[in-house]
């Protein structure tokens, strides 16, 4: 049976204090139970994207949970798929940046290879919150001087300003 | 471009000391980078799970490489996918198992939900190696009364037997 997005977001499901107290926790895998819904979530942002009237040459997806959607999202325009993931993870050359998390710092790395000068990105995540982690993949895609035109999300969370932290326009399904 | 998976077994990449001295790392990015490519893997996976001939009710991703095609497996079988991930990162009532790796135990978790009894699934992840994460993944399957008929990856190293401590059957497309 064929999903409305208003379904799919329906099946976000909300966790009070998790994975600490005082966050509201929001599970994106209630849509994976249902590959009617994952479907139209994924057709519903190619075509946000394909809107645009951009050309996009690649999509980067943050380890873990934009590894969920991202190759998806990237066959469905018919280009490449690059993972951002934590130091150490991923082999040959690598650019990295680190960025600043609530415990101290972190490092994220991208394959040096993984795009070519000029070539227009569009980055997918789930969560939108303060935007560090998604600013650090703006930042390592800049470093092989490509231009990210589009920051993706399921979920961006109202009043912390993520966006206002990236260079590149953010698009979210949902706001919490 | 239509890739045969000829082709696409050609795109691994081997690193030779990653991510330490004397391990040949073997990277399956690569084949992210095609679409055509991905569509074939992930074709070929269907193709071999349907002519086992048994019904497949949930298609299993560990975190976080099988998080790249699981969801695609899922989407053409038309099932849901379901998460392994590391202890914490789960909301809601789970399941975990812990299991030994090189440096000490670790934990994995699934949600409580995630499978309903006698429901027959299907593991996936890039490599086998030892087989510490997949059994973990199948005692998950099990603590849920599920029938794991199914343990599929794309690389399987071959010496380290991995298969013998999996009690399910193993496919792997390479054998290296």
């Amino acid at each position: 049976m064929p999903y409305t997005i208003e379904q799919v977001k329906a099946l976000v499901r909300e966790f009070p204090d998790f994975p600490s107290e005082g966050i509201l926790f929001r599970d994106i895998f209630p849509i994976f139970r249902h590959p009617e819904a994952v479907e139209c979530l994924v057709n519903h942002f190619v075509d946000y994207i394909k809107a645009l009237g951009k050309a996009v040459d690649v999509v980067v997806g943050l380890d873990a949970r934009g590894f969920l959607f991202g190759p998806l999202i990237a066959i469905k325009l018919g280009v490449p798929f690059a993972p951002v993931r934590k130091r150490g993870k991923l082999p040959g050359q690598v650019v990295s940046v680190t960025y600043m998390k609530e415990y101290g710092p972190d490092v994220f790395e991208m394959q040096a290879d993984a795009i070519e000068s000029g070539k227009n990105v569009v980055i997918v995540d789930d969560l939108l919150a303060t935007g560090g982690s998604c600013k650090a993949a703006e930042d390592l895609v800049a470093q092989m001087n490509g231009k990210v035109i589009l920051n993706a999300f399921v979920i961006s969370l109202a009043g912390l300003e993520g966006d206002k932290k990236l260079r590149a326009p953010v698009y979210a399904l949902m706001e919490c």
